[in-house]
């Protein structure tokens, strides 16, 4: 989510194939370099292909001979977003060329997110063919995977001049509503802060089931939802 | 869906065949006996394949000779549901059989509900392969076509001694955030009530985009989730 103050971003780390074979799975990686850059990126998808995708690209800030393309180098955001791409796409094509056959695809749906010091902080949505969209004040934040059931509250609540603490509220609500609507989404959940121009890693916690805050917001959102839907007037039902 | 003191149903009119293509259609239908038998069907899915199945119905109901199986003759609700999970079963291989190619599938999902003397009102979904599952008090509500934007407020507000009037309210807000969120579900909306062991038809509306009142819960339902959402507490983001 793209905010005037920064970016926030949250991921849950439910990873399943099948309902028989659930488990937990990081999906919000980060990069940095204090002063100079910081990158964000969350994963949706075929968690091999995710996986392999984050690997390759933290293999490549590492090696000095193979560090052309890497998103440590890259000059701005939009190239980080290109490299980020190509690899995606690479590593769809090379699993699909094996000659295996599943029956899940092995597609996967990225964001990425951050700054490179001069540039402005920028928002992609990089698609599973390499190409990407960027978010701007018409299209401010992007949802991969399962994005339907937490949509409503977003499209409703959300404000660009949100503090930190309102938009990390928003997106809690929002994971709340999926989570209670689909196994295929569950806690713990990853957040990431950054603060516009900083170019240095935000505040970022693994917010657990348990966690509190986290239960008191589920709990008291059943309720004001309630309270909000009472509230409104009922229909009149006479012939 | 379904209450203690009835069934309430309720459907958008919008069909479409890719965005440049939208048009109107109903999908709710009715089929009666006053004083003997009430049923409602709600059709999603592929327009030829559910209005097909609704005129073999309705033929079939009129026909003395081709009489049987008719909805209208069905000694139980359970006997209309499997009639018409075949019809939508012939139908779709009708269809499909003809060696015609197309981009999207001839598939279709229905629901049925309602009530014949001497028997409970009973609600039904009904999935292209002919089958079908019962609500019942685990799963007092079905929904199809695009389901998941509306689906968070139904699982937090629905209870089974709801009045009409809420349970009207209530689809109404799950329609409502769906046609905010989606392009494939619009207004107007129809709406059925049927009131237990009445076995007839029950109040009908068609409720339009300028509807007041939908107007009103529209509207009302954005400040009140906004309302909602600010009375929660926000989070502390400390270090």
């Amino acid at each position: 989510m793209w905010l005037d103050r920064g970016l926030v971003f949250m991921s849950d780390t439910r990873t399943n194939a099948g309902v028989d074979n659930i488990s937990t799975a990081r999906k919000l990686f980060t990069f940095e370099k204090p002063g100079e850059r910081f990158i964000t990126i969350l994963t949706s998808g075929n968690l091999a292909t995710t996986q392999s995708v984050i690997s390759m690209l933290e293999e490549r800030t590492k090696a000095p001979a193979d560090r052309s393309p890497s998103i440590m180098e890259a000059p701005s955001m939009f190239q980080v977003a290109r490299i980020v791409g190509q690899t995606l796409r690479e590593v769809i094509a090379t699993t699909a060329d094996t000659g295996q056959q599943s029956e899940s695809t092995f597609d996967a749906t990225l964001i990425v997110g951050g700054q490179i010091a001069d540039g402005p902080p920028r928002l992609f949505l990089i698609y599973p063919e390499g190409n990407f969209i960027e978010a701007g004040k018409g299209t401010p934040y992007f949802q991969i995977g399962e994005t339907k059931y937490g949509r409503p509250i977003l499209v409703r609540a959300y404000e660009p001049e949100m503090s930190f603490e309102a938009a990390v509220k928003l997106l809690l609500v929002s994971f709340d509503s999926t989570i209670k609507a689909n196994l295929s989404v569950g806690p713990p959940l990853d957040m990431q802060l950054y603060e516009t121009d900083s170019c240095k890693k935000g505040i970022s916690r693994r917010i657990a089931a348990d966690n509190a805050y986290f239960q008191s917001i589920s709990k008291g959102w059943g309720l004001a939802l309630k309270k909000a839907f009472d509230s409104l007037p009922d229909v009149t039902l006479d012939e």
